[in-house]
């Protein structure tokens, strides 16, 4: 019963009055159609293509904005780690620790992770197939903690294109964890000349659509009010004006799913 | 406006009151849930694997039974050709060609097949990109016919495995043809070291309700009484007596995008 | 013992003079190398992306040409086949038919030409595995025809894309047949967006370096005088004049290959 | 001039005697056919794809065996690294740092090894083109090191397969670093349902006389003088008995190629 449930915001935490504002939007948004609603935000990015690529505001000033966030509007918030340190800096602000696709087979990362008695949130690498995604969960399981999430967000298809791969969702679902569907991600156009990642964002609502018809039970996407002018991924994140319409529809594609 | 429509039948036609059976079933249904339907069925079949797989009952014997459900039911009817004199012997008999994804490159199979004036369904080759496909709906239409279909069917990810690439469907539409989601071979697992190609109907519905979700204009399923049966494919088979149940999910789905 | 094999000639046959000129040339070079050489030129394209694509200068016409090719100099040649009357037809002509990757699941076509009694060359579709060319040889062999071959030509590798699984070379040796690598085919860049296939040709000598180097039997390659003026493919043929050096390198590697 | 370098040793360091021994078995091949050696020894494993694998003996302790091994000798050694700290830790001991295919984007981990300025071999994710591999090296190069060769080790195709694309090695040598190919992992089968590894070892000397075919710099492997009872990946090492015979044959390859 219910509605999916959400984990949106911007790519990267960019100053606090631009997260306040968006997660009050998204806020508003997610009590008019009942949608249990987690902010996102990075707090720094650890794996761009290039070194100069945007990497954050300071790691203590985003997390607190992070914080800030989710007491401003009593919602989760949720971040993503790439060391053991992080997962221990990041728990202290933040509901839901996030591991990187690429970190996903990372065991001491997992097992930090879990330790915080935090929410995991494990993205499935691009390289790992949905049956094996179970081994990462049971990291972190093994480690006390079986409060995990697994999230869809592409497979390597050929060198410049992800796939979603729809089978997967069911089939994650059935190690027992609720499974998100990654739709800025997924939409990725990896190893792109510039060394820049590419995106289809015109698919969002396509891929998302999709993954509510099949019973996903959350979708992660990345939002900005104006994603040309974001320091980070504009070129895959929904306009914030957007959101309304998708969510709309996206609730009332779950309704009838949430009825079978 | 309306529904989306059905192509459903059996893998290949075993014999006159087993496709007329079939097809009654998939009627009724169709007049249940008001949904455009055409009767389905291969009258041989060119491209097993293995020399010794089941090729079908005899050309004119198969088509007359092809044609036969037809004027029962008073509906169109599809079959697949392999080359220009099956386009030519298969027109006179059928409604719809089908064109084998192996097939969606030969040039003057599909400039044989548009001459009949028949509706032309293309299916996607495994190795083809759905941009790719407005080439092949294009020497349909430069040889005078412009009733084209495209079909997805899967895209080879890696040797033994297939995957549906979503964002394919509204990309094909834009061409301006329906777009249908064949939901059989979609789900064909190819190059098992047995020679038999292997199938994931478990996911069917996983399949076609996506397919439904993005706004895809058709669905393609093989269905059979009793699959494990069948002469023919029965590892991916739909279960007749599980249609009902299929399609009254489809149907609701399909109003609320329709209603979008 | 000896020197690996090779087929190599112009994509498409479009004159008797510039053929027999080809033909000279490699002839020269195959006496001077002791590689065993098959004059190959396609006498028609069927499978071409657009259909305003070159298609050939008249069946019999090129046929004739081929054969002449052989008789003048002694040497057998090869043609591709796209239909049993084809096939039939081509073998008055030709010492090798050679089945397109996209027809090689065509049981009636492989067995047409298996009748013909000539040497039948399959090439390994793209959206096939190496293991799985042993039931299109097998379709061949039951049709009472041995004389078989395999060629690599590279596999689906996301859509636009191909890659060579130099795995698949041995593995589709120990079915029995001489296996032969298509470095021409391989470097192919599929579905671009103009509808017209890319290509790589600088990598040439790096494929068919690899391919000698495992122990490929023959190296398939199309050459032209001038390939930015052939009619046909002329993005991927290798420029005659530097054949010479690229057989003198293959000759090197392939006889420490065959001393190990 | 000069043959092709080698990277070799066990998968991980399981104790003193056994490096040492190993150790000298290949120095006495490396002299015998003069290819510099490097040897390679994990000191511990983070990203198994089960929690109770094997991950090691105990870093300092691991790290201590490599310096001895490389005294002893006077050969360079190399371990893989996952964090900052064992960049730091390890540069004390190695000569090369090596970082794991998986965390080939992980901008800290890079600018953190480039600083200890050791050598850094990075080798390319499955998930990613051999083009993105520069900028890779360039986060190295940013930091202060131009010491960086990179490593092929396949790309992901399908769920259970990699896939070893030759025509990345040239690529990745127009950038002006060595590039190895590490025919060990290149022939894993990730993603295997019991969630260990499996590999294809009797393909080593194919994937390894391709890569010296093409010119490739160094070749890597792992060895093991019982890889039945390695305490990790032994599908994948090739048996110490067998490693005069493959350095026999590539050496052989390698010096025709080099005469080029």
């Amino acid at each position: 019963s219910g509605n999916f449930f959400l984990f949106a915001g911007p790519c990267v935490i960019e100053g606090e009055s631009m997260a306040l504002a968006i997660a009050e939007k998204i806020v508003n948004l997610s009590d008019k159609y009942a949608i249990p609603y987690v902010f996102k935000g990075s707090y720094r990015k650890a794996n761009r293509s290039r070194i100069d690529s945007f990497r954050g505001i300071g790691d203590e000033k985003a997390l607190k904005i992070l914080q800030k966030v989710g007491s401003t509007f009593d919602i989760p918030v949720v971040t993503d780690i790439h060391t053991e340190e992080e997962a221990f800096l990041a728990a202290e602000y933040v509901d839901v620790l996030q591991i990187p696709a690429f970190l996903c087979r990372q065991t001491e990362l997992l097992e930090a992770a879990a330790k915080t008695q935090r929410w995991i949130n494990i993205k499935k690498g691009q390289f790992l197939s949905p049956q094996a995604m179970q081994f990462a969960a049971q990291k972190v399981v093994d480690s006390g903690n079986d409060q995990v999430m697994l999230t869809e967000r592409g497979t390597t298809f050929g060198y410049q294109d992800l796939v979603v791969d729809y089978r997967g969702i069911p089939l994650m679902q059935q190690f027992g964890y609720p499974v998100i569907l990654d739709v800025t991600h997924s939409l990725q156009q990896p190893n792109q000349t510039a060394g820049v990642t590419g995106g289809l964002p015109q698919l969002i609502e396509t891929m998302a659509r999709a993954g509510i018809a099949v019973g996903v039970d959350g979708i992660f996407l990345e939002t900005h009010p104006e994603p040309a002018k974001a320091l980070s991924d504009g070129a895959n994140m929904l306009p914030l004006d957007q959101l309304d319409h998708l969510l709309s529809r996206l609730s009332t594609i779950c309704q009838i799913i949430k009825s079978f």
